[in-house]
C-alpha cells in the first residue's frame, strides 16, 4: 500500500481549494499512491472557528460533493478518504469521512463520534455526534480505521477500531495554534497531539497516518484572531516509530509504502491483545466513577 | 508533593540490594521528598528472567517484608510505594504494590492485573493475575493510581484509575533490552515505552511517574544472555511534557515537585472527559470483535 497524505491550505473559495486538492492528488498519483487521504473538512476554510447559522449552507451541496469525489477516486484509480460536511436531513448535520474505492464506489462512511467545542473549535454547534460507532471500512487496499480529529485524543476509539480488525488508523484533522499562546505551550500542544496518536499505533500495533491542514485562518467574527493550523501531518509504523513527517507551515504531499503484514510480527513480540483484562473493563463505559 | 524515584541496580544478595535502597531513600528524604517510589520487585534481581520453582521461595518472607517497609516509611516520614512478591497462600502469588503512609500504616495495595510472559519475562509462571481491579490508593499526599510495568501498555488501566479519581499515575517497572537486538530496535522499544506512558498522562490530564531498574542481569539458566535494564525513569506533567528523566545506565534519584491542582486547569482547556462516548464503549470488554 502506497499512502499519500495531502496537507494543504484553504483558499478564498471552495473551488480554488478543491482545485489545489485535485492538483496535489494528481501529483500523488504520478508517484503511484493507491490510497490518498485528505484533511478534515478539506473543501473549505475551517468554518467551525465561530458559530454562524449561514455556515450550514456549506452543506447544501453535500450530495453533489459525494458524486464529485467519487469521480475523482475513479478517474485517478485511487482509494480516497474524504472529509465532508454531511447534511443528513434538515437539522441533522455530521462531520463525516467518506471513503471511495478505486472504482468510484462508496466503500463506507464514518461519522465523527467525539465532537469538540472550545474557543475557535465550535463543533457542537454544527455537528450531531456520530451514531454509527467505530467501524473500519473495507477497501481494495485494506481495512481502514478512519477516525476524525478530536477522536485522536480517545484511546477507546482506536482500540475498538483495532478490535474490529482495522489494519491502519487514519485521522483527517484540523488543529492549530493561537498566536497568543506562549512558545512553551505551543510546543506542549503539538507534542501531545503527536504523542497521543503514536500511542494508538503502539498499543494496537498498527500503522497510523494523521493529515492536518496548514496556514492561518482568520476568525471573520473577530472573537479570536484566528487559528494557525500546524500541519505536521505524519506517518508512524506499528511500533509508533516515525516514518514521515511534514512541516508546520507548508503544503506537502507525504508518501510512504506501508506493509500491512508487519502487524502480525509485532503483535507476536508485543502480545498486548493476548493480555487485556476484559473482565475488568466494564467501568470504561462510565463518565466518572466516584 | 515532592516525589522521588529510586532507580537502582540489583546486588548479589537481597540484603545488599535493600541496603542500597535504604541509602537512596535517606538521600531522597534529605531533599525533602514526601513520596518515594521504588522500582518493580526492588528487593531482588528480576527473577522472572527464567522459570524456576525455587524462586517461589523468594516470597517466603513476604509478611516480614511488609513489616520492614512499613517501618521504613514511618522512620522516614514518607509515603512509600513498594513492589513486592506477595505470597497470598500456597499456590497463589501476586506481583503487588504495597503503599505505606508516612505513619507506617498500609494505605492500600494493587495487584498487577496485566501479566506479561515472553522470553526473559516469564511472569505468568509466577504470578496469579490481580483480582482487585484498578483502584487508586488514598494517602496523605494524594490519591495514587499505582499500576505495575506491563499495565503501562494498556490505556484501559490508566483510564479506569483516572475515572476513579487518581491524581497521579505511578508505574514501578522492570524493562530492558537484549544486547542481541539491533540499535534501531532498541531505540523503537525505549521510545515506545516512553510514548505509551506519556499518552496516559495526556489522555487523562494527569502527572505520571515511571520507575525502572538499571544494570545488566544475567540469566542463570543461560536461555538468554540476560537483560540490560534500560533505566530512563521519568516524570511527566499533565500534558505529557517531560519534567525529569534519568539515564539508561546509572543509579539515580529523580526528584520533582508536582502540583496536583494543575489537573483541573488542563481538563478545562482539554475537556476530554466531557466528550467520551461511553454509549459506544461496551465493545472494549471483548478480546476481539470479528
Amino acid at each position: 500500500m502506497r499512502v499519500a497524505l495531502i496537507q494543504q491550505k484553504s483558499y478564498p473559495t471552495k473551488q480554488q481549494t478543491i482545485d489545489k486538492t485535485l492538483y496535489m492528488i494528481t501529483k500523488a498519483k504520478e508517484q503511484d499512491a493507491n490510497l490518498v487521504i485528505l484533511q478534515e473538512l478539506h473543501q473549505d476554510r475551517y468554518f467551525c472557528i465561530n458559530e454562524s447559522i449561514k455556515n450550514f449552507d456549506l452543506a447544501n451541496d453535500f450530495e453533489n460533493d459525494l458524486k464529485f469525489w467519487s469521480k475523482v477516486a475513479k478517474d485517478n484509480k485511487i482509494v480516497l478518504v474524504t472529509s465532508l460536511f454531511e447534511k443528513r436531513v434538515a437539522g441533522v448535520y455530521h462531520n463525516s469521512a467518506f471513503v471511495f474505492d478505486s472504482d468510484g464506489s462508496l466503500a463506507g462512511k464514518y461519522r465523527k463520534m467525539h465532537i469538540p467545542h472550545d474557543q475557535g473549535f465550535y463543533e457542537k454547534f454544527y455537528f450531531t455526534p456520530g451514531d454509527l460507532g467505530f467501524c473500519p471500512i473495507d477497501t481494495s487496499v485494506g481495512r481502514l480505521g478512519v477516525l476524525i480529529c478530536w477522536d485522536q485524543w480517545f484511546g477507546e476509539a482506536a482500540r475498538i477500531m483495532a478490535l474490529k480488525g482495522a489494519e491502519i488508523l487514519i485521522y483527517p484533522t484540523a488543529i492549530g495554534w493561537f498566536d497568543s499562546d506562549s512558545e512553551d505551550e505551543k510546543k506542549r500542544q503539538l507534542d501531545a497531539w503527536i504523542t497521543i496518536q503514536r500511542s494508538h499505533a503502539i498499543s494496537n500495533s498498527l500503522p497510523l497516518v494523521s493529515v492536518n491542514r496548514v496556514g492561518f485562518e482568520k476568525d471573520d467574527k473577530n472573537l479570536i484572531d484566528g487559528i494557525r493550523f500546524w500541519g505536521n501531518s505524519f506517518i508512524v509504523g506499528n511500533q509508533g516509530e516515525f516514518l514521515k513527517q511534514a512541516s508546520s507551515d507548508k503544503e506537502e504531499i507525504i508518501l510512504h509504502d506501508i506493509d500491512l503484514k508487519r502487524c502480525e510480527k509485532i503483535r507476536q513480540i508485543w502480545p498486548f491483545f493476548r493480555d487485556r483484562r476484559v473482565d475488568f473493563y466494564d467501568e470504561l463505559n462510565k463518565k466518572f466513577l466516584s
